[in-house]
């Protein structure tokens, strides 16, 4: 299975997925699948930008979890008022990111990054 | 009700929750509970070190939010493997944080601090 491959899924088992990306701590996108409905939508259009802001911040969270004794980041959630971002780390270069309405699958999106993560980990 | 109240109220209802604070985004927190049994952990030790790292972070989220069309942030939550961070928005200034074994209640920590933010805003 290719990265694109895992995206596809993860998008569509999710309810209310925008999109999913696999993305570098450098805020670079190694792959990206966007749900086809969400295309049109004004929110997709602002997840590019988004994300490599979080991604950043993701990388600081990593630095700081290195100083700190909580352990390895495992999962970080940004909820905000039109969209959820999830992301999960992968290896220590490269994490998943979901894109999600705020009325979509939370519970489920964590999940299937959870088990999807070490899948896209294997290939990497 | 104060402020202390409120956070014993969630520490009280969240299974496996450590400590709750409010506390601004300068990292200064203004007021703090910590659960009874959690005193004497190690994890405990370093929640406020993690936290005045989360509140820079959450900062900056807010900062990128703002340029962004994702809307305000409402809430961020960080998931490291010795400790659960959960940070929900009250005002502009301050804002709600629990910690939270990784087995604790994550579900029900999202529903409390989402119920009891706006009680600890009416007080703010």
């Amino acid at each position: 299975m290719s990265f694109l491959q895992h995206l596809e899924s993860i998008v569509g088992q999710v309810d209310g997925a925008i999109a999913c990306s696999v993305m570098g701590f450098d805020g670079i996108a190694v792959e990206t699948h966007q749900a086809p409905a969400a295309a049109a939508q004004t929110a997709s259009l602002e997840l590019t930008t988004a994300w490599v802001e979080y991604a950043n911040i993701l990388s600081q969270l990593k630095s700081a979890a290195e100083t700190l004794k909580t352990g390895a980041i495992a999962e970080v959630s940004v909820n905000s008022d039109n969209l959820i971002t999830l992301m999960r780390m992968v290896t220590p270069e490269y994490f998943l990111v979901l894109g999600l309405k705020p009325t979509g699958n939370y519970g489920k999106a964590r999940y299937v990054l959870r088990i999807t993560a070490p899948k896209v980990k294997n290939e990497l």
